[in-house]
């Protein structure tokens, strides 16, 4: 079972292939519990291209994350069993195709009860993510942590966009907003009222001002009774982020979190049935200081940690 | 009146020809109640040079800002009418002949009832801007968030510069100390009391340390008290900032603040009488993330929104 | 006529808005010679993403441009007629839309005589290009500066990306390979012969290690016999040149050309009957130095001066 | 005395050789109280290498610092004789000569009395720091400002690396971890219990959580208590803030702390028996902002202002 | 046998894990004839260190090249069995057991006929590699494109850096000078006479200034005079080409060489009895383009290449 | 003497106070005939400012020079006593003063015979400069290797600016046009005989077209024809090499020269009797891999070179 947990004590952290945190490489799966898997794919960004990068920028830099969890005091990987299963071979240009490889994987995993863990790739890849596991989930809960709600109907008269998976997500029925929270909303919106269409869709939202005054218990407690016992997908787009701690992204968005709240809230976060995650947006081209990167990998890192404490 | 409002619906926001906002570009500005100025001049800086690019850069990363504000709740561009003026010819090393061009515009910008929003340029240019309004306006109250006080009476022996422009003004009286306010000062000095200094000349200072144990309401209520119902003028040195979300500047002071702090306090500013407003000292060739150029898009964003506030 | 010729004589060069080299923005073409228009795209990269900035970084970097040429002793501005015509309004992730505005836009320039230098954008522009001038010329001769032939029949089972444009423009017989010429190919291939194949299609190819002993003069002759009176393209690859001069591209490749090089080239170009050109894959978040969009600049200058000369 | 004393009144900050706050380098230290003091040593590094440029870094950037401080409203050099010791020797590779050499000058300058404040280089110099203070004044009480412990007992089988100096300084018995305090550590780590192990050697730890929740002046009673009137030495790691302040770095550890806290915890510090200082992990090759050297510049100011105060 | 050929097919070329050229990833060796190992040290370095990341950044830009050699019609992976082989486990700071693993290694490949292909790392690793080969063939002959000779006696009294391998390999008879070459050597030298010394040890040196005037057959020749028929190992600076092509690199020396005359070098080599190859120096962290990696991943595809010649 | 002679045999190259080549800092010159002298100024910039961080960067860089040159094979600093001078204060914004300061420093050390050799700046310095020698010596020979000829009579209608310094000193009659030449001049001008204006007020001027052409020893007897036994002042700005060797600069000019090139140009220089020389306009904020700042020092210890073989 050596493949599925990093060896940090022979050989410096900076050496060796760049899996997730040296994980196994392992695309067939067998008896593991937690895929790591990149969807390097930026064909919906609607403004700065280039998160098709992403997920070999996160593996670059999550080799220095050491195994064991000091605040949850925990090493993840004695309690679930994770492996890296690469990169999915998404097209780019090719919205349809590369949604359909993504739906067909997760559907699979789901079906072998494998949590998928993916590395974005532009925010368009959710949908394709969430079509794949409400195939065998039905509808999910979603706890969406992000600067932008990303459930406009459209950009530019186009249906599937980075901006809109969530809009889309709800039409399919593949999400059920009245049981999924948005958190960090922020920024400059196309009409005065764009903040408020996502509460009329179902959803509840914590916007970025709320959220600066609230302690990480109180989210905790909003987002479990919101979410409940239900199938839970949570999807983290980095720009949640200011762009100081994470200026490597698509759509940077000012007036945002410091990596200290964002890992407090995600410490804090209650043990759901997750059945997915994603961190999303990472665009190593504008991540000069690899800063984007190495917090991407870390917040990645939370969510095995949450599984490890769902599963200890 | 298309030429007043951006429209984005149509195109990604990346496309199109760099104005602010992609606000129509109108030299003549019959009609119009903003204009958007560039102030491409970096000849009174002391240490970094290169703010003579900063109108480009903060045009070049104000595209990404969608037209609705969403604390607020309203479209400006509903409320006035914005264009974009172009930048001002100013000449390098000609200190006087580019002020003079600036006093010239403003003057009669003030006499057509044209609110100028300038784009720095390092803050010398302010000085020539309150010139220009003092001539229509009288003597006005200052509203100045900066790391520095700029009150200094020299540079090596020299009256004019970016660190001086404030004194130069209270000097030629086109300030009034007394109903002013300089918010935000902090970092290292020449002598242990030149913190001090700004009070004696009449000034309210507001340091660094203060500000950050500070309700934006509370600010509020101190420069309502200060300024009252007098003209003023809002200038805001990028270098408020803390150089983690604000890199690309001319004299970096850490210690600064985040930009939900700097906003949040722009966001709960009182309706004064502005006449104008700048923000200065953005330095593209140190902003590898275009972080800073983003953020200083943002706020003079929030300066078109607080004179809509004033409108409607 | 003051929007078709740009004046540097009474502000620095960085002031005032970025459109090419300063000129007239003009969406009406009434009257002129030549649109500079932007086509800032990248759905069809196939490696990195982010041409979607070139124009805007050409257009920066082009106000350090000085109106004459110091070669052929002309000012271009004194013959041509030229306009920025801005940005075409093209869809990320929507091909086939995008291709539609460029063939529109295009074949309507044809048809009121204007000649459209094209700012990519990642090379599958081009064939987009070519279909809307081959609506109205017929086929076209291509004069094609590259790295790479861009004649792959496919990728990953998809025909559609910035490396098959020319298949798909000989297909469809919108350009005659017997009359058309590539130059400056170079660097790895997928199967041995791939270098080869260009020629069975019967393109004329100058491959790099060729032209790396070839006089001006002799390029001049070759391309002149190949091409004749026909209509022409000229389609210049940033990649042509070296990564070292270059380094803000798509898919750099190393072993190529210094800007000497290239620029002799180019100015001795023979005068054929261009019908259209373009600058391709310029990508500015890989262009640290700026050097790229200052290179991409300086080629379509010399465009603009060879048309002059074959007007003057 | 002027070499002990900066003058910025004649010429702009950016002129002149590049000492330290462009103090007088003298190699002799006759009479001087402080000497600032080059460690450009990186073969610690177990990660990021390039820490031997941190000290041009960090003179580079001090030239902006003014000189007089705005919270102590203190000039320390009009209280302490400081000088630019220059650089020591050090040799790459060879960590066992590089460290003699450091411990025979700090011996040297401790028995003259001189606080050396030191500019690292990557952390193991520390140790090297600690033995030859330690030969003068015997163990000594560490204050230590990090988000690493720095306390494991080998990396890779190796005893000496920038993450083992604090277990070997205390098995030498050069500090005295009964009378040291450990300040905001945080992060991942190799075992689930590796933070419990610093507090068992007999450290004070508190850690990154605890210290967001901490007013100054309850860390300063904190450090007062567990020290009192023994000889102290303060290390401070530059990554004890956040990547966002100080991106570069050896070792980056999200989750940290901003620059103001930084500040205000070392302004509130108590005025011990300080006899020396250092300011480690600058590594400018991941700095472009140039904020982290300016940063460490001025926590090395802030050190300079600490012993102005207790001299004053 | 697919491990051995890269698929290039199916998914972009910027997708998967990164191991050299998407080779499999093979630490047992059964069978191939060819391991690219990472060597990642930099504890000999001099000047810049960084060079441990240089495998990793080799490894990241291969994935752009094609697996077709267009000069030698020749896809290498269909006449030789690479993998990629790793990384060794190399610890900083600790050079004698670093030199022990890479020697033992290599001893075990060269037993095995097992041609190792090594990326460094600093240049001190290829007197380890040389150590290895020696073990099984006996003294080699070195043919060493570099802008330095390396053959200095010590550096500050010190005889193993990155600076001293060839004059070791010398005086450990492990190479043989009178059969070796040294080829690209410029810039400034210790004292006056330091070039010739490289001759008077018995190595035939082609300066750079004459290597400027030479044709590659007439290169060739030379080359192929003085090896003949011996064992020969090939190491490659990347500082052979001008910093304007390979900027991340250790101690970067202008007056170099264009990427087109070092690959033309390359290509134009005598298929002698290559024992071995390595490319060393390359430093990410100043290799913002990425172009220093590029160039060193092909010209590593280039010492594929002369394997695959020697055994078609 | 010592002081006159760096040492590099004791500790690494990038160890020590940053002077350069870690010369001895005199700033009384009794003595020596050389002094490196930084010219911190870049108000006569035109396009980007920033050079007055030149000075510190061409230091910086310095120290990666060995003391011996590998061509001419002689040690320079064995034959003439050599100093850094430090910085002259020069103010920004604040020409003529400057100048005057300049002035009066190049009178005073030609009339102790000492040879200035500025570091730029801008290059509007080099009008101080030579009136500063011509005050001593009379009318003098320039040889300048540039891209552009500077002798633009005035720019948006002023006459001082670094476009214009050889057009007013030539109407100072501080230089001897008839016995001066201009190297490299190339790019896009004002109006098309721009170029010819150069030679129409007596400059010989050796285009960059020619120039490529060109044997560096019929550019050395062109040199020598023209200067013959006159006092000669050379002055090289970096600009002369092609934006891909220098990026760091405030004019790049496509189409340059490579190093290898530019400094074998300058080794084949004449011994003329140079009584100054100067290298300008290296603008570090550009330069983000050092490259620009590198080169700028090995063209100046070229010069120190030039003038030992004059004494040797």
């Amino acid at each position: 079972m050596s493949s599925y947990r990093p060896d940090y004590t022979k050989a410096p952290r900076y050496t060796g292939i760049r899996t997730f945190m040296k994980l196994g490489l392992d695309l067939k799966m067998d008896g593991s519990d937690v895929a790591v898997i990149g969807l390097p794919f930026d064909t919906g960004a609607s403004f700065r291209a280039g998160a098709r990068f992403g997920p070999a920028a996160i593996r670059e830099m999550s080799v220095l994350l050491r195994p064991a969890h000091s605040f949850h005091k925990i090493n993840p990987f004695e309690h679930v069993r994770c492996v890296d299963y690469g990169d999915l071979p998404l097209l780019p240009g090719y919205m349809e195709d590369s949604f359909d490889i993504i739906r067909d994987t997760y559907r699979r995993l789901a079906r072998e009860k494998v949590i998928p863990v993916g590395l974005g790739g532009d925010h368009s890849v959710t949908l394709a993510e969430l079509r794949g596991l409400a195939d065998v989930y039905g509808p999910l809960s979603l706890v969406h942590f992000d600067a932008h709600g990303d459930t406009w109907d459209e950009y530019w008269g186009k249906k599937y966009t980075h901006g809109t998976p969530f809009r889309r997500a709800l039409e399919e029925e593949i999400i059920d907003p009245h049981h999924s929270v948005q958190i960090g909303l922020r920024g400059t919106v196309y009409h005065p009222d764009d903040m408020d269409e996502a509460a009329e869709l179902g959803f509840e939202v914590i916007a970025a001002d709320e959220l600066h005054t609230l302690h990480p218990t109180d989210l905790r407690r909003r987002i479990e009774n919101r979410v409940g016992d239900r199938n839970a997908f949570l999807t983290f787009d980095i720009d949640f982020f200011d762009p100081a701690y994470a200026p490597g992204t698509g759509t940077p968005e000012v007036g945002g979190f410091t990596s200290h709240q964002g890992l407090t809230f995600v410490r804090h976060l209650p043990l759901l049935n997750y059945v997915g995650f994603d961190l999303v947006e990472v665009l190593p081209a504008h991540d000069h200081s690899q800063n984007t990167a190495l917090l991407g990998a870390a917040v990645v890192y939370e969510f095995l940690a949450l599984i490890a404490l769902n599963e200890s």
